[in-house]
């Protein structure tokens, strides 16, 4: 088993765990604060977790293809992949502490993550440029 | 083509399935209700099955990912992974049954999705410590 | 490294780069709209470019994995599943462009891109039983 698609896992299932408390946290929030279903919105602390979750899952539609097309394609670093997307999942945290404090406080979370997904970005094109120029024809 | 990655592919295409009819119904409904586009409430059928639809995508951004890092690493038993996000299929349809009926009966199909995920991430878990451990350094 | 494998992940990445813009123009409008965080609605264009970006990540929980399992699973024509995607993505511009102009002419572009579903719904379906029936038992 090549040592990179193991770290990349481990970060993907990492991430998972995280989403997984976010997720946790909107339903326990629903049932405490008094938020009915189907109302995804009612009270400042759920309205905020409910979008922690949700922009999260939102980047997870970008993240978690990018990290594993960049594993595949590996560039001559090939733990930069999961690096990066560990960054991503700091960056996350990050966000989530300072949205639940003050929407406001969102921000440098927002940005880092947004800066993690444009890095994956660009060593997914990396591995799959270098792929294409090594395909036989 | 290993067995357990042919029965977690045939899982994952009824999961789409079910995900792509959870997501015309809102479509169906949108038109024949009237809830007119940007808007995402406006009916309480409307408002439920959009719900489920949502609720059901947030929780692939978690099933889909660890259902397969637990097929790529395998314990033991390799259908696992496969057999338990069937169970957490069977689940998503008990959680749109009882959401539309009535909200507060969408408690049972949600509990049952979210043991799924855990069962899922233990599974996923253990497989990757059993393919760090035999990692060679 | 199979040339199929190749194009699902350049079209992969496409489909990222297209959700990262969509994603993007999100949060640029809900600054220059006044939009305040954690609201997800407010003012009309800003509301269109959310829906334009939710909707889209809905899509993507059903095309990727039907376009990997299509690859992985590859039928006579193995470029086939690479090729939906991208009409799906192309389908998804149209729809991008036409809501942005007015929420009811969002139905081309939706419409398409529901039908570059199926298509590769049916593409992963056929591969699948095609691998089923030729695997040892």
């Amino acid at each position: 088993m090549n040592k990179s698609i193991l770290l990349s896992a481990t970060v993907t299932v990492l991430i998972a765990v995280f989403y997984f408390f976010a997720s946790m946290r909107v339903g326990v929030l629903r049932g405490r604060l008094g938020v009915k279903a189907p109302a995804t919105a009612g009270h400042p602390q759920f309205d905020r977790a409910y979008r922690v979750q949700l922009n999260t899952l939102e980047q997870l539609g970008i993240i978690l293809p990018l990290l594993w097309i960049a594993t595949f394609f590996p560039t001559p670093f090939g733990w930069l992949p999961a690096l990066i997307a560990l960054i991503w999942l700091a960056a996350r945290v990050v966000y989530m502490a300072g949205y639940m404090a003050d929407p406001d406080k969102r921000l440098a979370g927002a940005g880092l993550s947004g800066l993690s997904c444009l890095a994956l970005l660009a060593t997914a094109v990396t591995g799959l440029v270098m792929a294409w120029t090594s395909a036989p024809a």
